[in-house]
Parts: C-alpha cells; sequence; structure tokens
C-alpha cells in the first residue's frame, strides 16, 4: 500500500512531496501512514507548513511522534508552537524527557542550546576502550548517531572527547584517558548559532561539546545541522540586503506583501528625502535641463560602489574578518579604493558629458560631484555598517536603507549645487 | 622557544597569524618552526596569502609538507598553483600518490572530485566487525580522520556504509555486510560542489562517498569541508549580488579597485542609458521641473521591490526550490505580490504628491507609473534570473544590472511619457 510506496523514501524527500501536497492533503497522508511516518520528516517542512500539519494532526500522534525524535530535532519542532501546544505535547512525557527539553526551550532563540541534542555518551577517564565498545554494544538507548565518546570528571565538567575512529585503532585495555583530546573547543549553551557555525568553520570540526554556566557537558552539537544553519544564516542575511525579510517560498502572496512592503515604504521615504534635495534646485534645472538627465547617473554610482563597500563591510563585520586590530587598516583600504573608482568614473563619466552634450564645463560639475559622491559613498558604506553593530543592530538589515540615502542626496545635492555655484545661477 | 609557543596552536589560529604578519615574515616564521609547521595551516590562509607563501618557501619544504597531508588538502593547495609549481611539487610524491593527486586536479574546478579526499577504507561485505576493528588496530596508515567504512563489491563498486556507531554497537561475528546502510546518497567526481553541499543539506550527512565514472569508489568528502563551501558559496552570490566579486580582505587597493571597476562600468552604461530616456523629455520637464525630483522616486521604487523580487528569485534558483513542477506558481506569486505593492505605493505616492504639490492630477500621473513600474519591475526580478540560469549563466553575478536598468528606464518613461501624454505637451 502507500506506506510501502512511501515509507522507504528519505524523510527529505518525503517532506519534499508533503510541501508539494495541498494542505488538507497533508494530514490525511500522514495518517495513511501511521506508524510508518517518521517525525523527522516535519524538520525538512517549511515552519508555516509545519505548524499547520501540527495543528491539523491528533495532538495524541504529535506526542508520540515527537517523543521518538532526537532532542534537537523535538526541539526544532517545538519551539514554533506557541506555548499552549508545547505544553499539551510535553505534557505526555515523562518528567526527565520534559524537563530536558523545557531547558532547551529556556535557552535564547537561535542559540546552542537550542541547536544540540542532549543525547550523548560521557565515561570516566578511566574506562577502557574495551568497556567502551562493550558499552555500546550493550546498550539499548544510544544516541542514534554519535561521532564522539566525551570524557568527563566527576562533576561532569568536559576533560576532552574521544572521535570513535581513535576507539577502533586503539587497545582494548587502553584507558580513554591515554587516548584523549584535551585540547576541544566547545560552546556555551547561550552562544549565538553563527558563533557555532563559525567555530565548526574554523577548526573544522564534526562534532561540538556544549557545556552551561558551570561548565558542565549538556549537549553535543553536530554538523550536519551546522550546515543548515549556515545554508540559513547566509539566506538571512542574502533577504535582509534585499529587504526581503524571513519569507519563505510557501508563503502566501498576502503575508509576502505585507513582509516587503515595509521595507519598501522605509526606502520610500528616503526616496522623498532625496527628492527634496533635487526640489531644492528647481530654478538651476528649469535653467539647465540636462541636469535632470545626468544627477540620477552620479546619485546611481555612488549608489552601486557604496554597496561594494557596504557587502564586504557588512560580511567582514559578520565572520568577524575585521576586528579591533586591523579595523583602521581595513577602513582606509575601503577609502583608497572609492577615491581610485571615485577619480576614473569622475574622468569617464566627465569626458562622456562632454562629448554628448558639448559643454567641457558641465563636464567637469558632472565629473566632480562623481568624485565627491563616491567618496561619500565609500565613507557611508563602511562607517554606517560598523556604527549599526557598534549599537548591536545587525548590520545587513539596515545598513543598505541608510547608505543609499546618502549617496542619492549627497549625488543629487553634489550634481546640482555645484552647477549652481558654477553658472552663478540665483 | 616559538616553536613551543605557537607549536600547539591550532592551525587555524596560527594561520590568522600568519595572515596578521608582513609578507617577508610569514616565510621567516614557517623557517623557524621547521617540523613543527603542520602544511594544513596553508589551507586556512587567504588565497593570495597562500601563493604567495608557496613561493617564498624553499620547494623541498612545500613538497614535504604537502606530502603529509589528507589529499583534499593538498589538492587544495595545490589548484592554485600555475603548472610548473604543481608539477614541481608531486614529481617528489611516489607514483601512487602523485597519480592519485593529479587524478583528482583533473576533475573541474569546484567538482566533487577536487573537494574529495581520496583515503578512506574500504571493506568486503564478508568481512566481520571484529575483523574491521582489527584492521583499525594494526594498520598504520589509515586516513587521518574517517567516520565511516564503506562496503565494496570486487569491482570496487559501492553497496553502502557503516558509520563508526554502527561498528561499536555489533558483535565482533556480525558480517558487515547484514548492518551495512545501503540507501546511501553518492555524489560523481564531476558534479558542483554547490550539488554536493545540497544534499549534505538535504540529507543531513556528515560524509558522502564520491564515485567515477564506472560507479566505482573513489573518494570521500566529509562535513567539516562543506561547512566550509557552503559559507563560501553564500558569500560568494552575496557578493556577486553586489558586484563584488571574489576579493579577499587581504587583497591589495589596486586589485580592488580594478575587481570593482568593470562592474561599476556596467552599471555606468545601463544608467547612461536611463539618462537618454529622461533626455527624451526634456522639454516636458523644461514645463513641469517638479517631474525632475519625482521620476527617481518611481525608478528608484521600482528597483528595490525588483530587488526583493529577483532576490528570492536567485536563491529559489540556486538552491533548486524552483523546479519545472512549481515555477508556474511561483512566478504567479511573485506577479501577484508586485501588482498588490504596486497599487499600496501609487495610492500612498499619488497622495503624497498631490499633498506635496496641491496638484491631483500631478499625483495621478506619479501614482500611475508606480504601479506600471512596480509590476514590470516583478516581471523582470523573475524573468531575468530564470533567464539568466536557462543560458547556463550564474543569476546571482548578472540580474542585478538587468533589473534595475528595467526598473530605471520604465520608471522613467512611465512618469515622464505619462505626464506628456496627459499634460498634451508636443
Ligand atoms: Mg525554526
Ligand atoms: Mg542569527
Ligand atoms: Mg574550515
Ligand atoms: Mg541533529
Ligand atoms: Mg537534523
Ligand atoms: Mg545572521
Ligand atoms: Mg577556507
Ligand atoms: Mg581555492
Ligand atoms: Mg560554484
Ligand atoms: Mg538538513
Ligand atoms: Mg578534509
Ligand atoms: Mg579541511
Ligand atoms: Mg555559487
Amino acid at each position: 500500500g502507500l506506506a510501502a510506496l512511501v515509507g522507504d523514501l528519505h524523510e527529505a524527500d518525503l517532506g519534499e512531496i508533503i510541501g508539494a501536497l495541498d494542505a488538507d492533503e497533508r494530514p490525511l497522508l500522514v495518517g495513511l501512514l501511521g506508524d510508518a511516518f517518521d517525525f523527522s520528516t516535519l524538520v525538512e517542512l517549511d515552519e508555516s507548513v509545519r505548524v499547520q500539519l501540527i495543528e491539523d494532526l491528533p495532538p495524541a500522534t504529535v506526542a508520540e511522534g515527537v517523543r521518538d525524535l532526537d532532542s534537537d530535532d523535538a526541539v526544532y519542532i517545538l519551539e514554533d508552537l506557541d506555548e499552549a501546544a508545547q505544553d499539551a505535547i510535553l505534557d505526555t512525557f515523562p518528567a526527565a524527557e520534559r524537563l530536558s527539553l523545557e531547558r532547551s526551550l529556556d535557552f535564547p532563540e537561535e542559540s546552542a542550546g537550542r541547536l544540540m541534542q542532549t543525547e550523548f555518551i560521557a565515561v570516566a577517564p578511566t574506562w577502557t576502550v574495551g568497556q567502551v565498545i562493550d558499552y555500546c554494544r550493550e546498550t539499548e538507548d544510544l544516541p542514534e548517531d554519535f561521532y564522539e565518546i566525551h570524557v568527563v570528571d566527576p562533576g561532569f565538567r568536559l576533560l576532552g572527547t574521544v572521535a570513535l575512529d581513535r576507539i577502533l585503532r586503539a587497545k582494548r585495555m587502553q584507558a580513554v584517558g591515554e587516548i584523549v583530546d584535551e585540547d576541544r573547543r566547545t560552546a556555551r549553551a547561550t552562544d549565538d548559532r553563527e558563533d557555532v557555525a563559525r567555530i565548526f568553520e574554523r577548526y573544522n570540526l564534526i562534532s561540538l561539546p556544549v557545556i552551561d554556566d558551570e561548565d558542565r557537558l549538556i549537549g553535543v552539537i553536530t554538523a550536519d545541522d551546522v550546515v543548515d544553519v549556515v545554508m540559513e544564516e547566509a539566506e538571512e542575511d542574502l533577504r535582509a540586503l534585499a529587504g526581503v525579510g524571513d519569507e519563505e517560498i510557501s508563503d502566501t502572496v498576502w503575508y509576502t506583501t505585507r513582509n516587503r512592503f515595509l521595507w519598501l515604504l522605509v526606502n520610500l521615504f528616503t526616496a522623498f528625502l532625496a527628492a527634496g534635495v533635487i526640489g531644492l534646485f528647481e530654478d538651476t534645472i528649469a535653467k539647465i535641463v540636462a541636469l535632470a538627465a545626468l544627477a540620477p547617473i552620479v546619485a546611481g554610482q555612488g549608489g552601486n560602489a557604496a554597496t561594494q563597500t557596504m557587502t564586504v563591510a557588512v560580511r567582514a563585520i559578520a565572520t568577524r574578518e575585521v576586528g579591533r586590530f586591523n579595523i583602521a587598516r581595513f577602513v582606509n583600504r575601503e577609502i583608497m579604493v572609492s577615491f581610485l573608482n571615485g577619480a576614473a568614473f569622475a574622468l569617464l563619466v566627465g569626458l562622456a558629458v562632454w562629448g554628448w552634450y558639448g559643454e567641457r564645463q558641465l563636464g567637469a560639475v558632472i565629473g566632480g560631484a562623481m568624485i565627491v559622491n563616491l567618496i561619500a559613498g565609500g565613507l557611508a558604506g563602511v562607517a554606517i555598517p560598523l556604527a549599526v553593530d557598534k549599537l548591536n543592530g545587525d548590520p545587513a538589515v539596515i545598513s543598505g536603507v541608510f547608505v543609499t540615502t546618502v549617496t542619492d542626496c549627497v549625488g543629487f545635492f553634489a550634481v546640482l549645487g555645484l552647477a549652481t555655484w558654477w553658472y552663478g545661477i540665483v
């Protein structure tokens, strides 16, 4: 039957099928699959699809399905539900499991504590390799997958880890304390998941122990989940720079529209600001109509150059590539680049305008405005992300609006102000 | 001495120190460290720093250092060197190692074959768990880290894998053929690394076997390296959208300037195109100077809305979220969103212009142009990335230029054309 057809699918593939079904067919399919439905499939669904499906399923089915999951997957599913729905599920759990999941949910959103699984193997340094192997052979309730054995002291503080391949290489009589890798990175449960991802990237890890405030081992984060995090966070930054927020492709038209509206509204205000700058110079434009065509070139070119600088700055901040030690060097470099490209485009555009309109002076005015605006854009492109970061904002989300506002206003003001002054218009 | 001071550092930390040194100090530090210098540190350096440092080190030192590395790290270092430098190193290697590395280097750049390590453990299905453990205990030359045992037939075709934790759980007498996971994803050596990353993300993997054209197992890709790939690729897309290319923070001012210049030059051409559209309507602007301030609002708002749509489209294409089955739904959704936001901002801007200038008709013209431009932007935002992808281009790299050219030209044309027609200007 159906269970045989889809039961062999990987949960990711089944998740894709569920996502492609109509919303009212999804609980039907899950119901038909019965016990053959693996709730880890829910982890693979878009958030909106998952939350709706859980609402549509019988609470007892959900509770039973979630109980079978690794704690990190259970937390991933629970964290998007409201408190009542969470409690309804957790109340059916044995006290120890409930407490453990509640503790994970108490850690901040997107923290290491949310990402970790609380299933892991921890042994004393006096255990031998043989004991570890026998323990793994005899214990029913091991973590679903694991890659390291954790070595802890009596207070459950982490002494180090032993990768499974080290266990396989070692003789049975060897104590794990002798082959333990003591130089292990750890994450605090309250660390942001982006910091966790950076630790994985930097130290090329497969798993990372998580410790609490008293340095006790409380969980493990694995690389497969970090791959998801890195993709999501990169996606988030990219969308933030474009003002798309955290929408998913399965969101409704209406939700998506509202989501994008706000960003466009903010940009509209800044556009009126720039229009106000142009409005100051209506007399100049009436006299030299060509400026109406040329000013947007200077404003736009400044915006593009500033966006380049800003993107580099935003990423350098996000990846901690720029810190206290090299910030001066970084800012200097960006200003130099802005100056050089400003000079190049001042020359190019100046000549082009001269050629187009046959007016050398107009070319000089536009060229002068161009270099001014590209330098202003370079300054804004580094200063604004750094300032936003200093104020604990997310540079990716808001820098773009400010930066292009600067280049629009400065660009229009430079062109029209310079022309007004040069041609002596009053 | 120095070796004791930095010898205990993780190669990532030592790499950071080397990156912070002046270029002429780097080979000195490596020389001082001598045998204590782990060449995997080179993997952690920016490409420009790495290539320069290798040039500055004695060739024999480099050859010896690279030989100690896992093949994937060796390939990572070799692939950036020119052919002569590659040969100089490879010629010092034993034939088997040289051939294996040369084969990896023959795979396309950014392919699975470049990313895989050729060190792995493969056994026949008839081996017992005990034999595997004994093999690991007795063999000197095992891969540096491994997470799975590969099970192959006599033709070296992959039958499946056994994760090390399954080995630990199983009894010594059990045949690996009985506990093998046959339902394993694989990558072809010629697959793009972005497809590899998507497989890891989708199926939550720690390692992935790589097979050649005859389905023979030839390597393994591990999740730690995939984390690097995902970060790099996301970075690349982000920078492509902003027109920054593949610059690194350690590049020179001059290199960075040239790198960004080209993109700005392309944008400058398109800006002149838009200026040309404005130039067509000089008479209209001379009569209604306010249009010079208002047209950029419409053009800019269209550009922002189109960038939102384009970013979603670029990512949906890159992650294969949009495919043949749901493309119509996706395009429909984006057009609907563009229409709704177009209507909203037409109303808002129309009213604002009416209020600002006290001219209801001017408000109607700007509002009408706004909805036209937001819909055009939505169409361009989906159509251009899809077309670029169809033509086998990278949507992230070139879509942005085209999309904002459309919204600039349509925006200016809509405002000025509508005004010219409405007010009957000839
Ligand atoms: Mg979530
Ligand atoms: Mg975050
Ligand atoms: Mg790394
Ligand atoms: Mg997990
Ligand atoms: Mg997972
Ligand atoms: Mg983030
Ligand atoms: Mg790297
Ligand atoms: Mg490379
Ligand atoms: Mg690529
Ligand atoms: Mg995943
Ligand atoms: Mg590797
Ligand atoms: Mg590596
Ligand atoms: Mg790419």
